[in-house]
């Protein structure tokens, strides 16, 4: 059910013949209310998109009543021009809604740099519109994907209330943030200020801490809709952290699927000085070629980490670094550890653990190998 | 003939048993003088070899009479033993030459975190220092490659002097600096400071603009040592110009034999508010998956360049950016541009312009593609 999971959603995800092959590529979520609270985040790239920069806007009143998404086209780097496609999209929806342009949110996912064939999506709204219904946040799910091979739904059920959420994204995947447009749903009572405070908190150790690729996207978008139509309210602390599991869920996800990935990999840098620090160094290893091609190959190889490490200017002495791979510690003291052969990394799931003895703080990230299927689908699938 | 090109040096390069096959891994360089003027530059990486910290301290007197290089082990993230054998390398050839080992620096390239087998190496030693000759540079330059699918060396004469060099590198490319060895030789009388000086400034724009896979070494050098032979004085700026263009003739060389690649990528970034940002921007495109997969796969994709430059705090205006390949500008005004089926991305050769519109400055910077070949060699070969 997805977004369509809390009460007070309709969803819909129809062919607009955006992308080829009759395949879903245009979706549609509605709030129906009775409030129509929402907060949202966006890519910090400043080549953003024309949909990024119109959802900007119309979110700056903390509120909205719907959400229009389209696959196959990014609408980015398109100009005045992919403004105005960007409006005239939310247009179309509001239009038959019966509500106001800026009520609507606009994403878009797939190419950079070309229009969107108008002539097919606004009709296509229309269609989706007409299909909109109570349990059609599966279809939506569907009708975002570009590259995923598999659709991204969460659902939380709490005491009386609900989040639900679809999210896509399979490259491009790096914080701020990664690829990936979401919705979450939910139907506690939140006041604007709550949805915001708590969509951040969640984003920052959720999205923000995953990396799969070192590529910022021009379209990551974020939205978070409260239809209020449990009737429950929340402390804002304890939507946080059910929505922060829903987005942890979702991340995971994400990375599973990444573009021709073998491996997800978490990171987790202890002993750092601040948790700047921490993430400074779990963000450089993320980033680290080499040591992604190692994990591809299986090999727990510690010495690509302490060469990352070696250039973040995080707070360590070189001759105090311990590495561990899947619980074995094959680095010790900043040299030769456990014997590797003890390390199994044939699993899908890989857990490094960089110790710094700097200091009481640690982060979590999230990444993945580089593989001949991340070089394939990148080097002939255009984004 | 390399390192033995100009007057008063003798090399050798022979296999100590280091690397399988009986293939050379043991290099010696000899600078008989009359001068023993010298510099060095080496990694910024914090975690950085034991021969790099021992050539760091013996080249603080600005002289040396003497470098041994090794392949076949990097001697990283070895500690104290480590350390302990890059000094007993240095105390043998320095006994064999009658000399101080302060005056011996030492190089070593290979797998980091193993220890390297001194019985071998410190033999292979005494087998170089008996094979040493005036024309011995081209087997010092086969003798430290690793990867390296061919040697890397270069001359240039002067007028009544003359500078040569060898180098190898072919993997964790990246500023500063390249994982590379490089030792550059001249009879050219300078002083200290003046081989310092020009050292830093040839190797500003030419290795540290080099970033082939953005991964940096823990034992990268580059050493310059002056004989003083040929009786010629050279003004400073004359004799770094020369040694400038000597620099950019190996890098080009190590970027066409970087691991696994299909193109050589020229990124010329101008119209930047200042150099540094010209740099930012250029580096943050040549470390971009998304941009070096597209290369790989012939594709001129300006969005990936475009998303990437949007990640910089370079100053530009989104709708102002321009970029171009092969002479083609794809993208005009941050938005969609001349038909990128004009552009042919079959030649190994790729130079990408980026204007930014922003001010008079401008910046080189060089990168590879990302190809199967890189994931190879990176997954099923340790370093």
């Amino acid at each position: 059910m997805t977004v369509t999971a809390p009460k007070g959603f309709r969803a819909a995800g129809v062919a607009a013949g955006l992308k080829a092959g009759d395949r879903p590529d245009l979706a549609v979520v509605i709030n129906d209310g009775p409030h129509d609270v929402a907060a949202g985040v966006f890519t910090s790239n400043r080549v953003c998109a024309a949909p990024v920069i119109w959802s900007r806007q119309v979110l700056a009143d903390g509120a909205l009543r719907a959400v229009v998404l389209n696959s196959g086209g990014a609408n980015a780097c398109t100009g005045e021009e992919g403004l105005a496609d960007s409006a005239a999209t939310a247009d179309a929806l509001a239009g038959l809604l019966g509500t106001a342009s800026h009520d609507v949110a606009v994403c878009s996912t797939g190419l950079i740099g070309e229009r969107l064939p108008m002539d097919r999506l606004l009709p296509g709204v229309g269609t989706a519109v007409a299909a909109l219904s109570a349990d059609g946040g599966a279809d939506a799910a569907r009708a975002i994907m570009t590259t995923d091979t598999r659709p991204k739904t969460a659902v939380l059920s709490g005491d009386g209330w609900s989040i639900g959420a679809m999210a896509k994204g399979a490259g491009m995947l790096a914080p701020a943030l990664a690829t990936m447009l979401v919705v979450i749903t939910t139907d506690a009572v939140l006041d604007a200020e709550q949805a915001r405070t708590a969509l951040r908190a969640a984003t920052e150790v959720s999205f923000n801490r995953l990396d799969s690729d070192g590529c910022q996207s021009t379209n990551d978008t974020v939205l978070l809709l409260s239809s209020g139509a449990s009737g429950v309210s929340l402390d804002t602390r304890e939507f946080a952290a059910a929505l922060t599991t829903v987005c942890l869920d979702l991340g995971a996800q994400l990375l599973g699927d990444a573009e021709g990935s073998g491996h997800d990999i978490e990171i987790l840098v202890r002993g750092a000085a601040s948790e700047a620090d921490a993430l400074e160094v779990g963000r450089a290893v993320a980033r680290s070629n080499l040591f992604k091609c190692a994990v591809f190959g299986n090999d727990p190889n510690w010495g690509r980490v302490l060469s990352t490490v070696g250039t973040t200017s995080a707070a360590f002495e070189p001759d105090e670094l311990d590495v561990s791979f899947n619980g074995v510690m094959v680095c010790r003291g900043g040299a030769i550890g456990e014997d590797r052969s003890l390390v199994d990394l044939r699993p899908r799931r890989v857990e490094v653990v960089i110790d710094l003895h700097a200091g009481g703080e640690q982060a979590l990230v999230w990444t993945n190998d580089l593989t001949y299927g991340y070089v394939k689908e990148n080097a002939e699938y255009s984004s």
